[in-house]
């Protein structure tokens, strides 16, 4: 259904391959390296070791497993595919975001060289209206009654649940999602042939029924603690908005939530009785001015929107920047001074858009070039800059 | 303890509890004119019906009851007394931010002109340091154990815990403090004389012995609908801060927090569960950004900190409005620029201090005219004004 049939895979391809295997995510030497000289040829060169010092850094120990299509035939047993950015699925946005947040200065803030994909579903269409659901493992039942109910009413209204498929709020925000029949995307810190956790096996399958189970990671490879920090970024990218439901005082969902707010993504945090521990972590955030706070579906919808997906079409097409906005993102650019910076509750007054939408709006028109943060709030970009382009 | 012996009160005190029981509260005109022509000659001139017309619309239909001295007896036999303006013990700051807030359009907003205080405690020193926590009447288990401890933490703290002796919220609050022999205020929409509700006759008792149970209304006046939305305006105001730790969608917490706000003081709600109609309320608070997140005693002292009592002083002592600015308000107040508005978050960076604390302090600033609101933030004050005088 997508890509190629298995036996035939094309250059490209089989060198991503071959890269996901010889690199430990995020490579940024490697990612870069492969921009400037293409996937089929940063290949070549690093099988050959004639590559700069930083992506032999990050090549050396493993160049010599030239597995790329022994994965790809391996991937294609148990029904998974490799989608990579030459296909029409992949979803650009979500990925470039982390590149711009990279030049920023987030640390790993690295796209995937491509990504394993097992499951039904078009990456880039789930892509387009998605939202993160993400928490402690330990979640109270309070947890995951609220993690099952979004992702349940997400799903229902065609917003794609993404997450990590771990027990607690994870598992909880797929399993509504999927109990909807709604598109629900895993991003696992292990290869999508390996069930993990172990008593999510059933569960994976049914995400995949349902859309997608996705990994960086080769067949065959085993999570390992570090590797699931390195996998919260692409939940947070994937998600046009980062949902924490549950998290304790040092919950991993916090380093999620770091990179959504990074890549200029709304943070939202669900309150919680403040004499549970799983809920710390919430009220932290929402006391910082982290996340807004968020009690309903239609509230995340609200917060989140699909702008996202809007941006990406508008620097592809080369139109001007503005035309295509939807109507509250148009109203709160109208709403900016190309002079002076406004505070968000000014612009929300102005422009008649309700406060956390406009503080949902503004880090995604800041994204497409449109708006710029200065030092007394927001302002209109001066000149419009098209959207990067891979 | 306070004021003159019973038998021989000065005319100014006559005079007031005259007034007090001729105008309903709030009556603008009327505090306007005593504030013009001094207790005493309003007094005679509203008991001759020589007032001017909105004054006269005010006091004509009760003026014949000149019961000053009968209502300061009634009041002595049930151990309560009148504090006016007059005496040492009236809190002013908390009162003047009320005609401040009145100057800028909030509706009401216009101090008592006395009150009839039963209790031990002196009220102005009470005041100094002190946080309303209201909620629903209908609260939950959580919220009245939130309540309780909050009540019982903030007493303990030596902050004057002050509410309106309501079931729900109210009474758990001022439960926790008297337990913890801490100071409470109970400020009510009936005289003081009258016990309700009547299931919390012992509670007031014990409030009257560890604080005080104060109110504009004459002894033996019952509650009315109405008097509850007049009174909570006089708890907003002798509260540094409100904290809302309960409140439904319609709940009538949302007044005192709507005055809290409109005097410029930190409006604090307490996340609950999204599942409990009982914490809607605060949840909207916080969506909307009205109201900052706490889950501690800690956080509400440090969101509310002891700032007004300072700049009360400042006032009075006619000396530079910045001279007794404690260490974060000094902080806050070098990093406004006098040229430019910045916005808390920018001015949190620069002064070094936690973001809710700017937040808090900045409409603190505000009041003593150090800082100004601007469209782009908060600047400062171009020549710092003394607060105002009564």
């Amino acid at each position: 259904m997508h890509g190629p049939e298995p036996g035939n895979p094309e250059p490209s391809r089989v060198a991503r391959a071959y890269l996901l295997r010889v690199a430990e995510p995020p490579a940024p030497a490697l990612v870069d390296f492969v921009a400037e000289v293409g996937p089929v040829r940063a290949a070549d060169l690093v099988r050959e070791g004639r590559v700069p010092g930083p992506v032999a850094d990050e090549t050396s120990a493993r160049r010599h497993l030239d597995l790329g299509r022994a994965d790809l035939d391996e991937a294609a047993a148990v029904g998974a595919r490799l989608v990579t950015p030459e296909d029409e699925e992949w979803p650009s946005w979500p990925f470039t975001a982390l590149s711009v947040a990279a030049a920023r200065g987030l640390r790993g803030g690295v796209p995937p060289l491509a990504l394993w994909v097992r499951g039904a579903g078009g990456l880039g269409e789930m892509a387009e209206r998605a939202v993160a659901v993400v928490g402690s493992r330990a979640a109270s039942g309070y947890g995951q009654h609220v993690a099952t109910e979004f992702g349940h009413g997400l799903a229902s209204a065609g917003v794609t649940v993404v997450s990590g498929a771990a027990y607690g709020v994870d598992g909880a925000a797929h399993r509504g999602a999927v109990a909807a029949e709604g598109p629900t995307v895993a991003v696992l810190a292990c290869g999508v042939d390996i069930a993990y956790p172990a008593g999510h096996s059933t569960l994976l399958g049914r995400i995949a029924e349902h859309g997608a189970v996705v990994s960086e990671y080769p067949p065959g490879t085993t999570p390992a603690r570090y590797r699931f920090l390195v996998r919260n970024r692409l939940i947070a990218a994937l998600g046009g908005g980062t949902v924490v439901v549950e998290a304790g005082a040092r919950s991993g969902a916090r380093s999620t939530a770091a990179v959504s707010r990074a890549l200029g993504r709304v943070l939202m945090a669900v309150p919680g009785p403040i004499t549970s521990a799983t809920s710390v972590g919430c009220h932290e955030l929402l006391r910082s001015g982290e996340a807004v706070a968020v009690s309903t579906v239609e509230e995340i919808i609200e917060s989140t929107g699909r702008l996202g997906a809007d941006l990406v079409d508008l620097g592809a097409a080369e139109t001007r920047a503005t035309d295509g906005l939807d109507g509250d993102a148009a109203r709160v650019y109208d709403a900016l001074s190309t002079r002076s910076g406004r505070s968000p509750e000014r612009i929300a007054v102005e422009a008649g858009v309700p406060l956390p939408r406009v503080r949902a709006l503004l880090p995604t028109l800041e994204l497409g070039g449109l708006a710029v943060r200065c030092t007394t709030g927001w302002r209109r970009a001066r000149a419009p800059t098209p959207s990067r382009e891979r």
